[in-house]
Parts: structure tokens; C-alpha cells; sequence
């Protein structure tokens, strides 16, 4: 028996990875920064990483760059770890690629279970909230842990993040008193940092007509015909409308290389007042007009 | 449109069961009861009812009787209620017949999940910890509600007999917390109430030998053979064992009628000392005597 190699092992200290869903939003990047740091609080003595499984969005940078935190290490397998900590999600679709490999050792999250087990108990809590940051709020809270300053700006953007300023039907009573007090503790003002968080995050300045169209597009073939729709979320829709002749030259170079579309939407949601504009062209416009009894405009643009 | 029907519809309460395992332990019993209490206390407005799949067992009973409180409702169908709440299980198989027609609004447990699914989020709190009432007891304390004397000591009945008075592998520094904690709330001493609880719980004095040895009795097919296996959980070995020859004649007159039966072992299992004595019959004795190194005296008897 080799006396250093086994001393070596006992001496490794246990990691864990604290990570939320694919396609990271800010609720998802927050929580995994906020949970890790509840979790050593709580008195786990072992190496708990903050991690994500993908790319920062805008509005999850601006709020990291906001509150000055270190941004969550970007991993591709779970099963690195010694354990794992779910945060913002249980469903394995949504996971790591290997979390089936990977030691669960708990789950905080908002969502409803997808068929999760595990033979022995681990922790689990789950609560029907708009947001998984309000759950952790009151995690802090119910075990008497100082929230810092940082942590609880974190928690207000996601919880403005999920919840669209609080106006979303998924809005509880929890996430209106978390958010109110956790602004206090952020010492930002509710409805300003608010807006300025959603306006940051789906500012479209730096984006081009191209990838505007195609960074959420997809296609959906109905009888032998082909729909296209793309998505963005917009708190000032006048900004994506403003560039709508660029926006139209690109989804009709699209459509001529692609003869099968016959409709083509582009779908601008204003998160803020939750309805949608769209620029819509291609033969089959009609189908929007009967089905939202609605007329498109002679730009293209309609209101739904 | 009748109005009448309308109103008094509108004026119908809403009816919450709270209910724990098929087969109820002292676990699930007081945990639908402190359960049903403590959702009052959070502020649920409708009507909620601890409920029991089954009978109470001895243990049970004593602990409902010492702390004066009524017991759970029986009932066979949840989703006779609007929603309902489960404690101390998660999975279908233990719960309720109709479970899955009944809509769940809340799990409260201490078991690994069994494969759980529901669309939208709810309330679900799983801990690792060795009794459903130490949850229920943190669930006290981080919201700031009073444990009535008598609840205390359901919790720390339910915790007793989870952990065998804080014995048991699956004993946490949780559960030993909370007992101690409970106990003083409960005006108990918890080293005297838990040998009287756990007494009360395996008293065998109103109970027949045959009785006795089929109340908790099985088959395993082996081969072409079968074995049967009893078992009765004790707190004092020395009375079951005053009773090995009236065991004994009940084991093999049911052994003359089931002549597959090649060996009966009736296991009495010492809940406090977490050992075993056997009484063992049939001419497959052998198997034991080599299955754990020992040799069954020729009064048929073996500690394991």
C-alpha cells in the first residue's frame, strides 16, 4: 500500500457544483451563485462552485458586472464533481448531459418534479413561487443568515428577471415581499434597477439585422409547407420596429433560399406589457389575420 | 342560472386531507396531525383534516392518548378532498388507493423520492433526516409558530419511534435537537417517556400466540420449497421469549398443513439493542446455523 498516495486522498477535499439549467437565465445564474454561498454558511465544510452550463445572457452580465460578483465557472460535466446541488431546475432534459452520473445531494428550485428519485432521502424544496432566488430568500431568512449586499442584488434581478418586474402571472405574494426588502438590502430602487436590468438585457444595439432574425428561430413544417418564427423579448418594442426594412431584407434573402417557407414571422414580444408585434411576410400572411382576427399592416407590422 | 346553487357553491369550503403511509406508524399519524396544525397556523383558510390510511397501531394509540389529542380521521378514498397534503410518504404505492385521482397541493417527507411528477410547482420539502416530525418540527421554528404542549409530544413520540429513542442508523443531530427540545416543550423526561412509549408500543400481553405469530408473517418461495418468516418488533425480548413454546406449537401446526414449508424462523426483533432472537423450526435449520455462524439451541432458539 502506497502510505503517500492514501494520505494524498484523504486529505482531497470533497467538490461540489452548484449549478442551474441550460440556456442559463439570470434566476438560473444567481441562484447557483447565491445557493453556494448559503451552503457554506450553512456550515458544509467542503468546496462548493458556483457553476453554469452555458453562455452568460445580457442581462445576467449586466447584473453580475452590476453587483460586482465573480461570474459562475462555465463546466460541461457534472460528473467532475463529488456532488452536485440543482438549483432552478429538476429535470434532467434540462440538466447536464451527465447528471444521470452525477451524486445529487439537493435540489432548491420553482419548478414543477419531472419524475425525480433517489433510493435514499436528500434534500429537496420546492415551492410554487415565480422565482427560485425568492425560495433562497427565504432560506436566508428562515436560517438567520446575513444576506450580503452583492447576493441580495443578485437575488432582486432574478427575481425582476422571472417575474418581468413583477408583473407576470407567475408573481406570488413571496416574491413582491422578497423583492421589496431584498432592493433595501441591494440599496437600489425597486422599479428603477428594475427597468434598467430588463432595457439592459434586451438591448439590441450591438446586434445585427442577421442575428437579431436568427438567434431564436425555428422552423415548423405544417402539411408539406414550411412556418418560420423567430423571437425576441423587447422592453422598448420601438427599438426592434425602428429596424424593421432591415429586418424584413433579411427574412425575405432567407425565404428565397428556402422556397418551402410560406410564412415567416418575427415575433417581438414586450416583456414589459406582455403582447407582441410582428413583422410578417411571405404567401400565407393571411393565416395570422384569421387567426388572431387581426390585419397586417401594409409594413408588414402587426399588433397581436 | 340558479342563483341559490351558484352561492352555496361559492360557499363551500374547500376540504384538505393530510395523510400519511398505508400500515401507519407513530410517524405518520402525528405527522398528519401536526401537519394539519401547522397549515392552519400558516394561514390556510380552508378546512384541514388529518386523516389515516389504516388503524394505529398500540404505539401510536398510547401517544395520542398520553398527549390527549383526537386521532387522525380514517378514510379510503383522497380524492373524496378538494387537495390534498401527503406527510411521511411521496411514493403512490404506500399512499392512498385513488391517489392519483386526488389532486396534491403539498409533500412534507423524509424518504428519497420515488419518481414524482406534477406539472406545475408545488410545495415539496424532503429532508434527510430520520423522522417526518423533525421536519415538521423546523418548519415550527423557521416560521415562528408556537408548539402546543400536546404537538410537542406527537413530535417527540414520532421522533422516539422513528430513531428507537435516537438509536437508530438513521438518527441525525437533527432528530436529537429536536427530541430534546420537544421533550422539554412536552414536560417529559425523554429517556423515561421513550422506554414507556416504546413498551407501550411492543406490549404482547393481550395478544394470542397465534396472533402473535401471524400478524406480521411471510412467504419466500426458495427453489421448489418455501420459507416463512414472522417477525414482532420488542422492547422487552425476555416476554416473547416466556412464550416460545406456545410460538412454537402455532408454527408447526401451521407447518403440518403446509408441508412446502421447509423452515419457520420467527424473528423477535430487540428494537433497543438493534439485535435479534430467532425461534427456529423445520428441517432446513441448518441454513440458518450456516447463514450466520451460529448454532440454534435445542430449544429451538437463536440470538442473531
Amino acid at each position: 500500500m502506497n502510505i503517500e498516495s492514501s494520505s494524498s486522498e484523504l486529505d482531497k477535499e470533497k467538490i461540489i457544483y452548484v449549478f442551474g439549467h441550460q440556456a442559463p437565465d439570470t434566476d438560473t445564474i444567481c441562484s447557483s451563485i447565491v445557493a453556494s454561498h448559503l451552503e457554506k454558511e450553512l456550515g458544509n465544510p467542503y468546496q462548493v462552485i458556483p457553476c453554469r452550463l452555458g453562455p452568460l445572457n445580457k442581462e445576467s452580465k449586466f447584473a453580475i458586472e452590476y453587483f460586482k460578483t465573480d461570474e459562475p465557472t462555465l463546466i460541461t460535466n457534472a460528473s467532475d464533481a463529488d456532488e452536485v446541488i440543482l438549483v432552478d431546475h429538476n429535470n434532467f432534459g434540462q440538466s447536464a448531459k451527465d447528471i444521470t452520473k452525477a451524486k445529487i445531494c439537493k435540489i432548491i428550485d420553482h419548478h414543477g418534479l419531472s419524475g425525480f428519485s433517489c433510493p435514499e432521502p436528500i434534500y429537496i424544496l420546492t415551492e410554487p413561487v415565480g422565482c427560485c432566488c425568492t425560495v433562497l430568500y427565504k432560506l436566508f431568512i428562515d436560517n438567520n443568515i446575513t444576506i450580503p449586499k452583492n447576493l441580495a442584488g443578485l437575488m432582486l434581478s432574478a427575481i425582476i428577471s422571472d417575474t418581468v418586474l413583477l408583473r407576470s402571472q407567475t408573481t406570488t405574494k413571496r416574491d413582491i415581499k422578497a423583492a421589496n426588502d431584498l432592493a433595501k438590502k441591494a440599496e437600489v430602487n425597486l422599479e428603477e434597477y428594475g427597468k434598467l436590468l430588463l432595457t439592459k438585457g434586451t438591448e439590441i444595439s450591438d446586434i445585427s439585422d442577421h442575428d437579431l432574425v436568427f438567434q431564436d428561430s425555428k422552423e415548423f413544417p405544417v402539411g408539406g409547407e414550411k412556418i418560420q418564427i423567430s423571437q425576441i423579448n423587447s422592453y422598448d418594442t420601438k427599438e426592434p420596429l425602428d429596424r424593421k426594412e432591415g429586418i424584413k431584407n433579411e427574412m425575405r434573402a432567407y425565404m428565397e433560399k428556402n422556397k418551402e417557407i410560406v410564412l415567416f414571422v418575427f415575433d417581438i414580444l414586450d416583456i414589459y406589457n406582455m403582447n407582441s408585434y410582428a413583422i410578417v411576410i411571405g404567401p400565407r400572411k393571411k393565416a395570422i389575420e384569421n387567426a388572431y382576427h387581426v390585419e397586417v399592416g401594409e409594413d408588414g407590422v402587426v399588433f397581436l
